[in-house]
Parts: structure tokens; C-alpha cells; sequence
């Protein structure tokens, strides 16, 4: 049985508590949150000790992994804290909003940092994964172009996009490292914004659609594309073409219903809206992933550096949008 | 030049007329229909001499081949003195609405029969024709199940009901038809028929929706499903099923747009709905079919032969109906 | 707390403790299974008490409902105990091979059968109910037609067909309930078999496809396609069509990956194989519904008379077979 | 009757020559070539005079419209006569390889460029013109995001890529008008090229896949992925995204067959391979604006303009692809 404890009583820690207590050979072993009412409350649901004290889990040595799922400025102190206390760590992205900070902390790691698994779960998402598989087997012979889309339903409150880094190292670092899944190193970056969906936003200071052309080191060419809104719900697709042909991904719907009437045909229902359950899934196939990890000691993939490296291919974006020219990444 | 003359400038009598002008290697001859008006707007519009006299077609010693687009009813004596006029002849279904007088013109006609080909245009179908052609090559191995969904976008007008013959004869021959072009000789018909769309239709003594099951004398089983109503266009489908697979055939639609919004997502636009534009290609290829019997003196396909046994399975199909037993078909 | 005890712990009894062991709010209370090996494994799988005797299941007044599967044979005698002992009761189909010990079992239970709901899982999959809701909701008007493709993977060991009461009372009657799900009562049934697949099927005396049409009392038809063998997985699509439309469930996947090549495109996997993996929603959403007819004391749907008149199609469709007529069932 | 000249009897004359045979109320007037055999061949094929003198067909008053369908270096000065000479002209892209000719041509010519349009038959393919169409209504909302994705089956000859001047002024020019046939005015344009396919193309200094991203006056982004080789056929497909929602095309087929297998479900064939079956409608469609603008003195669409437009955003490409920065187009 894997001991597992949870930092972080958000969103996204209840979603890795859920997976965790679904988990048939994991156990949740306690969960933190600054704030009592969130973590009792998550402990309850899932009949699990909860604490308000991360300490109460870091220096517990019944346990055999954390997930550090609080606000990103914990991110660096939790993780280190986690892996010198001889644990694995499953650290949501990003790791720091900071990439020199991130530097420091892998030199300060060094190879502790061995330990830290990150959390892009889109790598773990049945259908990307299926294709990443598939074009490592040679299905399409070599990559050539990748054509990523990735739009969420509706912008999160402005409070959140205050805090978030900007839509490239919050939104895009997804489709950035997904994209790394599939080119390796990145050796150039193009960034167009736009501002169409809300004045608020712009206000803020950022953009809220993008799109994102890269250059793997390989020569193919990767386009993303992202909007913080999308009339039809959650829209997330990947083609994967090459010299044999093409792997798409498609969008992912509740029922396989399609409607004929008069005015329209074969209408299906509104896509997965929400990415808890477009990615429940991948949500799964990740921590089992991170088990596995904590089994057999191997080396986490994704790993600590493709988090630095996802971070890079972001501010990399940023620096073309501001100079209009194309960027090497750091 | 292959010279053909059109007997007929109703609807069918046009599309046909359409199909020769727009075929090189074809000529128009001339056109007939006992309706002057009617003759004559057909041959203005295509350029070609018209008639109100069938004979001035039948006794032109320089036209090789007519199309037989009258009413049923004229169907026998027109094909009849047709191929007795040494004319290869392309007869629209059926052949006649009652089962003896066919077979009274098959004992009279003969071998000349060999020179008549029946109007089933979907086996021309490019889709239908495929799913035939990979299914002779065994691309699913032995066939054993047919789905074929037939439904017209809206009822004809209740005179051409009172005089069709009925549902069978009418409408589904041409589904009993493609049934026998992918099973060969039937040995069973079931039917049931329903009253749901039109009572105009009921108190004609007509069925507006049915269902026939067949089996083919392989023991493989096919079933029609008829409607004499679509809201969503002209619903034409075909499943064919065997040991290694299925081939299926969807409808077809004017353009390949799908629209994504907050209610519905992929939807397409209405099915192609009016049967000319649904099987505008398969009028084409029949043509060319015709003109390549002309040219080759190939055997004809389908036959007289086959427009007797789809009439058979029509027949057999009312008396399942009446009955309510499965029919073993004349 | 909702308490459940489990009889039987073969393939299906596994899926039922596996829903349970998932579903918070309720408890897996005991399981039982008279293979001492296998209630063991299955207690032990879900951390259970196990037992290789049913009264101790029975007989536990803690225990709020059972879920009886079992051997088909013994259904009725452990439904007829657990309704008397106070217990709700979820019932795999079907009730009994023998329509009159049903009618039987119903005279003796009386208004007692309202604690038993029956394992028809398909009515709960989350496409079929959606198309059955808007059904109701009038999206598609009234219902004309209905077209259910139901086609198994591959044929069971010949062992379990000799045993299983024939195509109709043990794979179509799946497809029997669904169509009674969308037409209500049914008054006529005609049906053809097939033995294409199998000759050891042929030889214990069992078809192994079939087609069967249904009326329904307000004039509908219906067909269900079944085969015992499909090379691309499990087929289980529905269409229901009415005047405004028609509304169309198609297969599932196990991602949205589709290959273009140069042989082929849009190709997807293959259709989800097994039918524990293609109805794990709608086991889930089933034991959801005992759930919570448990905790209303709310009347079962689908109920004991639904798996008394499926069986009686079932019955009516052998007739029909032996027959050659149609059928209205007892 | 309008009376039409073909300048040019290669592979894109032809299909005008075919196009204006098939029109009802178009006459091919006479086919120049100078290229005798050429000439001849077309002349014969749809019954037309040929000539080897353009002369014949401009001083021609009996003709009212020329199709410059003749090499590049000769459309500014055919172009030019034909307008001079009273008649309407239907140019091929690109007016020229040099902007700075065109700019001469378009000084020259003044008003006169009235009479000019151009030939960009992608937007008449019935699926963009219907997605332009309704983006104009209002169907999605305001347009934000543009996605064309357009790969040819396989490169041309390297004696055609020498001349062509290069990828984005010989194919990406399509998608570029077709991009400004959404966002009207382009502000900036971004553009990445790659050496996949072929050392050939590189040798010749060309680049053989890219993407190009463009900015609308409208703060619009869109993105533009082209490459020389595609192994399901010629992939051309576009995605307009806003407000409410997505109006996508995809590929077109020549049947609507699917197979479904042991290894691939719903495989369709391969999508249309040759430009010519892929846009035959649009050329048909262009043709009928073509001789619409005739009929009616409209002024035409796509215009002079518009041809010199693309060009300057193809010449934009290559200089962002030069410097690596964004570049507004001249």
C-alpha cells in the first residue's frame, strides 16, 4: 500500500484526493490545507486525517509520496521540503512562475530532484497518449507538423488571471510541454496575442487568445492555439502529422448521441465542458504513474526539467510577443 | 456517337435527357412525350428535336438505344416494340405493377430481353456500387447481415400514391432491388407496415412506413426500413456485414460544414434531399453503363430478369403483409 | 449507509461488488458464492466479508438489498427469499427461462415484486437513456421507428449456450427490454434466424443471428439485428426516428484517435470489446437507481413485469421463428 | 450566350475550357495555346477553334471574356490587352511574381482593373463560401480564430518548383486570399518554414512545409500549415472560430463508405487526391461568377486587388521567414 498525502485542498487537490481514494493499492494518507474548513472537508469526503499543518505530512515517515497541489509560490519550499524528507513528489505545474528560481532550486536539488514527478496530465490524457505511443512506433513515420488546439470554456475570474503568470505560463505551458512530449527540444518560438474576449482581461495586462509557433530541433513545426473561451465547451485536439500520414485526437463527449432534424444533422451534444471531466482520466492514469514511480523507483517522467523546460518555451512566448521576433529559448 | 432517344419528359424523362447531353460520346436523338408542352421545353432545353409521336423514335433506323421514362402502364409495350426495333433499351422500374403481365412479355420477348436493362440506378450509386465491389472481393468476408434504411424526405402527392402500385411497388422496389444485387436469390420475405405519417395515404388503402426482413438463399438475412417521410432530407443508407467486417455507407450531404456552438456541436447541414440531387452520379454511371451495353453488346445488369424479381419480392412482400406469414417468393 | 449483499460472484456478480465497492453511500455488506475460491476472491478483492452461504446474506437484517447473480435457475428462489426478508432486490435477467414458473413466482409474490427491479443495465447507458429522454421530451415528435444493431464480439463457449435458454431469452432479450423501453407494449413479433457463424451453435440447436421486428401497440416498428460474432468489438448502436427527426446512438471508443493514411482515413480503434468495459456507466448508473429506490422506497424501473414481458417477446420470437408467422405475445 | 477565350491549354486552361463547355449559356469561343499539339487537343476535345495566336482571341469582338490561363511571366501583359481590348478577364493567380509589376499593371491599367478577376477558386468551393457566408451572418458571433490547414498530395516536379517562386507566392497564395477572404486587411504576418520532404526542393532553395500566422485588422489570429506532401491525399481544411461557436469543412471523399474491421473501425478512403476532383465545383462556381460579372458589369470578386494582396502577404512570409521577426505587409 502507497501512503500518499496531499498539500493543497483547491481544485485541483481534490482531484488527485479523489484519484488517490479510487486508487486500488493507495491510500490517501492525510491531506493539508492552510485552511481548516477546506482541508476537514476534503479529509471527510474521502475518510481521511487532515491537518492544517504541512509539516504534520512532511515529517511523517509512514508516508511514501505527496502531491503538492497548493498556490504556486509554495510550489519550490513544499517540493524541496518533500524530497529531502525522502519523498516522491507529484508538484503541479508550474513549478515557479520564476524561471531563475527554478534554476536555483534544480542546482540546490541536483539530483533530488530525481524525485519530483510533474504534473502535466495531458502527457497521461488515453487519447494523446495513444498517439505519442503510436508515433514513437513509426505509424506516420517522422513528425513533421503537430497542430495543437486548446480552448477553455469560459476565463476564470480576473483575480485568478492576476495571480496566474499570463495565459502562456498558465493556460499554454500545457500545450507547451505537450508539445515537448512530442518535438523533444525546442530550438525557436513565435507568439501572436489577442485581446477579443474580455476588456477585463486586457485590462490586466494579458492576452487572451494566443497562438504559438515552435520549431523542434528536429526541423517540424508545431502550431498552438488558444482562446480563455469557447461557446462549445472544452476544446482540446492534436493532429500529429508525418510522411505516412496523420493521428488525430478529436474532442471527447458525454454520450455518443447525434441528433437529425429539419434545420441541422448528426449534432452531437456540447463537448466535456469541465477539465476535471474532459481529463478525469488522465487524472487517474497519472497518479498510477506516480505509484509506479514510488514502486520501482524510477526516474518520473515527466520530470522536474521538462517542468523548467515548459516554463522556458513560456517566457520564450512572452518575449516574442513584446519584440515581434522569433526567440531561441533559455 | 451513340444515338439515344427519351420515352417520357416527366421528371425521370428529364434527368435522363440531362445525363445524355452532358455525356460525350452520347447524343440526345430525340425526345417524346405525348404532352406537347412537355416535349418541347424538354428538347429546347437540351437542343434536340422533339415529338408528341413515340413511333417517330421507335422507326428511326439511326438511334441505337431509348430510355423508357413513361408511365408504368405504356412500360411493356414501348420496351417490346423497342427492342423488336433492334434498340438496346434502358427501362425505368418496374417493368409492369402486375407480376403476369411481365412474365407474359418475358415468354413473348425472349431472348430479346437480353437488350433491355432495368433503371435501378442505386446499384450506380458510387457509394452502393463500392461497398458491392469490395464485398465480391471479399474485403468482409462472407456476407451475412444487410441493413439498408431507405426513407423519402416527404409523401408524393396522393394521385401518384393511388396509382403507384403501393408502397412495395413503388418506393421499396428499388430497396428490394439493391437487397438481391448483394444477396442474390431471396427464399423468404416477412413484412409489417405501419400507418404513422399520412391518413390520406391510409385511406388510400397504402402503408407509409414498413419494414421487410429477406433471406437470401445463402441463409444470410437483410432488412429495409422504410418511411414515406424524413424531417432531415433524403435518408438512404446501407450496412453490409460479414465474418470479417462492415461496410457502410452514410448519407450525403451538400457541403462538408459542421457547426459547433453552445447547444449542439458537429452538426451538419440537411441531408441532400430531393432523389435527383442524392443520386445525380448514379443516374450518370447508369448512363455510361447503358451506353457501354450499347457498345460492347454486352448482356445488360441489371436485367429484365432482375426487374421481374424485384417486383416478385414486392408481391410477396404485400402478401407477408396480408397474411402475417413469412412468403416464399414466386 | 445503503448495506448490499452480492450472490454470486461470476463475471457479472464481479462487476455488481466492483459498482458497489465504488459507489459512495453504499456498502458492500457480504458476498456470496457457493465456489468457496470465489466468494474468498471476491470478498478479499473489495475488502468484504465472503460466505459460501446465501442465508447468511439472507437472513442480516443489516442488509438493506440484495443483488441476485446467480445461476439463472436459482433467481427466483433467491428473489422470492430476499423480498421476504424484507430486502430490495436487484435481479439479473433473466427472471427464469420458464415463462410460466415467472407467472408463478409473480402470483406468489404478489405486490411483493415491487421490491424487485431487474438487471436490464442497458436501460441506465448513458446514450440510450439520453435518446429515451428526449424521446419523451418530444424531440424527435412521436416515435415511428426504431433500429437496434446489437452484435456480440464473439459467441460464449458452446457450454454456456447449451445452458442459456437460446439466442432470444439470452442476448436479445437485452435488446427485447430496450426496444419495450422506447415502443411500451408490444402486440406483434416476427423474427428470422440465421446459422452463419458457428456449426457447434447450429448443432446444439441454437441460431446465431437473428432479425426480429416488433409493433408496438401505438403502431411502431421495430427491428433488432443480432449476431454472435462481430470482428470490430462490441456493436451496440440505436436509432429512434419520429416525425421532427431521428436520434442516433453510435458505438463507443476507447479514444478519439482517428489514422488517415494512404490506404485509409479517419480510421478509429476498435469499438470497446467487451461488454464490461462498453456498459460500465450504465452498471454504474444501475446501481445508482437501486440506490436510491432503496433509500425512497420509490417503485422499480425496470420492474419484475418489465422481465416478464421480455421474456415473453423472447418466447414469441421462437415461436415466430418455428412458425414462419407472426406472433402476438402472451 | 457569352462568348469566352481560353489563353493557355495546360492543366489549369483545361479545366476553364471544361468548365465553360459545361455552362448553359457560355460558348467556348475559340482556345489559344502556343504550343500547336496543345491547342489543337483542347480545340478538338470540346469542339472549339484553336489557335496558336493570342492575337486572335483579343482582337476577337465576338468574344466577351479571356481566362488567362497561361504561364505567370505572360498574365500581366495578356491581362492587360484583354482589358484594353473591351473584354472581361478571369486572370490566374499570381498577376506576377514581382510586386513591384504588378504595382506598374495596376497604374497602368487604373479603373480598367475593373474588368480583372481573379482567379482564387477556393473561395467558391461550396463548403468555404458556405462557411464565409454564414461567418457573415452572424452565425458564430465575431470571428477571432482562423485554423486552414492545406497539404498537397505530393510535390511537383522540381522544374515547377524553380520556377513557381517559391511556396508561399505558388500554394500558400490560395490560403493567403483565403485568409483575407475572412479577416479582410492583414496587418502582420509570421511565417516558419521547414525542409521535411524533399532534399530536391532544398537544393532549389525553397522550403517544403510552413506555417504562416497572420493578424486581422480586427485584432484576428489565423494560421496557415502548408506542406508539399500529404499520404491521405490533398488535406484541405478550415476552422472559423468567434463568439458563439465554430463552423469547421473538412476533407471530401468520393463515397461516404466506412469499414470497420478487427484492426480500424470507420475507415473512409482516401480523401480526394488532384485539385481538380477536389475544386471542380469551385472552378464550376467561379466560372458561373465569372460570366455573372459579364452579364451584370458587377465589379468583380476576388478583384485585381485582392490578387495583388495575397501577393504582397506571400512576399511578407518570405521576409519574415528571412529575418525572423513579424513583418507588416507593403
Amino acid at each position: 500500500m502507497v501512503r500518499i498525502g496531499v498539500l493543497g485542498c483547491g481544485r485541483i487537490g481534490r482531484v488527485h484526493a479523489d484519484s488517490i481514494a479510487a486508487t486500488r493499492g493507495a491510500e490517501l494518507a492525510r491531506v493539508f490545507d492552510p485552511i481548516e474548513a477546506s482541508a476537514r472537508e476534503v479529509g471527510e469526503t474521502y475518510g481521511a486525517p487532515w491537518t492544517t499543518s504541512a509539516a504534520e505530512i512532511l515529517d511523517d515517515p509512514t508516508i511514501d509520496g505527496i502531491v503538492v497541489a497548493s498556490p504556486t509560490p509554495t510550489h519550490v519550499d513544499l517540493l524541496s521540503r518533500g524530497v529531502r524528507a525522502g519523498k516522491a513528489v507529484l508538484c503541479e505545474k508550474p513549478i515557479d512562475l520564476d524561471l531563475a528560481r527554478v534554476d536555483a532550486c534544480r542546482a540546490d536539488l541536483g539530483d533530488l530532484t530525481d524525485r519530483v514527478m510533474l504534473g502535466f496530465n495531458r502527457r497521461f490524457d488515453p487519447s494523446f497518449a495513444d498517439i505519442r505511443a503510436r508515433v514513437g512506433a513509426g505509424e506516420i513515420g517522422g513528425l513533421e507538423q503537430l497542430v495543437i488546439i486548446s480552448r477553455d470554456p469560459a476565463a476564470p475570474p480576473i483575480s485568478y488571471i492576476e495571480a496566474s503568470g499570463g495565459l502562456f505560463r498558465d493556460m499554454m505551458i500545457h500545450d507547451l510541454d505537450l508539445a515537448r512530449f512530442f518535438l523533444g527540444d525546442v530550438v525557436e518560438v513565435s507568439a501572436l496575442g489577442s485581446n477579443l474576449v474580455s476588456d477585463e482581461i486586457a485590462a490586466a495586462g494579458d492576452i487572451d487568445g494566443a497562438v504559438v509557433t515552435l520549431r523542434g530541433a528536429g526541423g517540424q513545426l508545431a502550431t498552438i492555439t488558444n482562446s480563455r473561451r469557447c461557446a462549445f465547451g472544452y476544446d482540446q485536439r492534436l493532429e500529429a502529422f508525418g510522411e505516412l500520414g496523420m493521428l488525430a485526437a478529436g474532442n471527447q463527449y458525454p454520450t455518443s448521441v447525434r441528433f437529425s432534424g429539419a434545420a441541422r444533422t448528426e449534432a452531437g451534444p456540447p463537448v466535456l465542458h469541465f477539465f476535471l471531466d474532459r481529463y478525469t482520466p488522465a487524472y487517474r492514469a497519472e497518479l498510477a504513474a506516480f505509484i509506479q514511480m514510488i514502486a520501482t523507483g524510477a526516474k518520473p517522467s515527466p520530470s522536474f526539467d521538462d517542468g523548467r523546460a515548459a516554463l522556458a518555451l513560456a517566457d520564450a512566448a512572452n518575449e516574442s510577443l513584446r519584440t515581434g521576433a522569433a526567440v531561441k529559448p533559455a
